[in-house]
């Protein structure tokens, strides 16, 4: 079984607009609601390919029972533990006349110490029944800065292997809880480490204790540091659309691939191929099978020079 | 006891961001939230200056709740009745940067014609106990064109004074029931009426059934029609601030002096310096006392030549 933890979980609306005009009212029609969070986009996607995958993490109030229900609703196992503060929204406002989206996130609940502990120990239990654990997403307020780090520990503990996607500093500290595979993209990776260059902040994670960086560039693919080489790979083509669940796409392969213990160059494949796959669909969560079939043999994985330990010393 | 219906009752939401940059992705606090609609509106301003009030209308969902439970909080005295579908937000965006709000307004809840039945019952056992009923804001989708008219006789029949605010079709087709009081302002009397001057516009709306109008415009004060004369009230000074919550304000006023049997001149005078009294709040429902104080003894209500009789025959 994969385990999605997703801390912040959100109620996903979407909003459409006939234009979005700052400083004027507007009338809203309400285009859809979901669960959403990057764990649970990843849960989505794990599902649709048939594997055996429960979404664990925070939810509160109304809005977290809203969360709940779509996630009945769309038949994915879940086991989240309900905290006392609401649940946030993210509002993606589309404009009719564009179709361009202006999203706005929410924080939030504030997520107490004693909620907390009750969590961590709810999620141990889980654990101990999965074989991969992945991490994704921001933390609410209230939570302590090492949280992802005493989840990957625990996980470690319990035999499981972890994927981690998250940035800032919840990056950085989860990296002394040596996590199996990290997926920053191009962004957050050069946020987080302060270099600019891909393979230069790829090595500075590896120093800071990731096993393996499997860091995403858009449309130009992935760039993967691992204990068996490194790695470009490269999808046939571009494809047009919304880049949002692309990365989702890409953790659920790398989780599928941590559980199938497949050897990277086909891991990377898979990623590649499925987050290009999550281009074409309208919301997070989906995934083209079509597309996926039709990408995965022109996928280019290119063998790099030097692993992780011949790359520079960092300097964080 | 004065009865306000608010129809399409909402959770008035406030978001702080940084600055609203269109195509872009925001961090957003969650400033305030509150129960919002008109006539939720017009019952804090009765019940702030002492009036014995109870809000009614229409909610529904988990949204209802929250509705229903700030009002509880803030001790409004509201007997609301409940939909199946889910009640609207209205969000407005606050730029951090300039203070310039962006406001999205939800449809409300889709009501059936059973809901519809039930509600007309639970009021009209409501609307023997109130002297003035006020009809406030916009319908929620599924309610018949003629609501507000079924409503409004249904008052008169009880013998309650009715103010009526709303706008569009909603209000023409509500005029045929014969509203004491219609309160359009500038904007909404020249779209339902076809008529940019507001004479020949209120004229058509008293034609049409209504058997006093007061047409507001904005810090210009107000228009009145009645069947005791014609007169326009402006405030001594223009107010900076907020104008949201200047049309409940006025219309607070209106029923007041509805129930009060005062004569017209002192009714207006009170609805300009309530009115006014709004601008410097930073919300909807809120008045300062201390302007309203200040600017009453200065509004000129001056009465023009001509009631409503005199007025030129109108054409729509």
């Amino acid at each position: 079984m994969i385990l999605t933890v997703t801390l912040n979980a959100a109620l996903d609306v979407t909003w459409s607009v006939d234009s979005l005009r700052p400083r004027t009212s507007h009338r809203v029609d309400t285009a859809h609601e979901r669960a959403g969070g990057k764990g649970v986009n990843v849960a989505r996607v794990l599902d649709a390919l048939g594997h055996d995958v429960v979404a664990t993490g925070l939810v509160g109030g109304a809005t977290g029972h809203r969360i709940l229900d779509e996630l009945r609703a769309a038949r994915i196992r879940s086991e989240f533990f309900e905290v006392a503060g609401e649940s946030r929204r993210t509002v993606a406002v589309v404009s009719r006349d564009d179709g361009d989206a202006t999203v706005f996130n929410g924080r939030g609940p504030f997520v107490t110490t004693a909620e907390w502990q009750l969590f961590h120990r709810h999620y141990a239990a889980m654990v101990t029944d999965a074989q991969v654990v992945v991490l994704s997403g921001s933390s609410p307020p209230g939570l302590p800065p090492d949280a992802y780090a005493q989840l990957l520990r625990t996980a470690s503990a319990a035999g499981a292997r972890t994927v981690l996607d998250t940035s800032g500093s919840g990056l950085l500290h989860a990296l002394e809880a040596r996590p199996d595979v990290v997926k920053p993209n191009a962004d957050e990776i050069a946020a987080a480490t302060g270099h600019p260059d891909l393979p230069r902040a790829a090595a500075a994670l590896t120093a800071l204790g990731a096993r393996a960086v499997v860091a995403s560039a858009g449309p130009d693919g992935l760039y993967a540091v691992t204990p068996e080489g490194t790695w470009r790979a490269a999808p046939p083509e571009r494809l047009a659309g919304n880049p949002t669940g692309a990365g989702d796409a890409c953790v659920a392969a790398l989780a599928a691939g941590q559980e199938a213990g497949s050897a990277w160059p086909d891991v990377l494949r898979t990623a590649v191929a499925l987050s290009a796959a999550a281009v074409p669909c309208p919301v997070a969560g989906e995934v083209s099978t079509a597309v996926y079939r039709r990408l995965l043999p022109g996928v280019r994985v290119e063998a790099l020079p030097g692993g992780a330990s011949a790359s520079p010393r960092p300097t964080l």
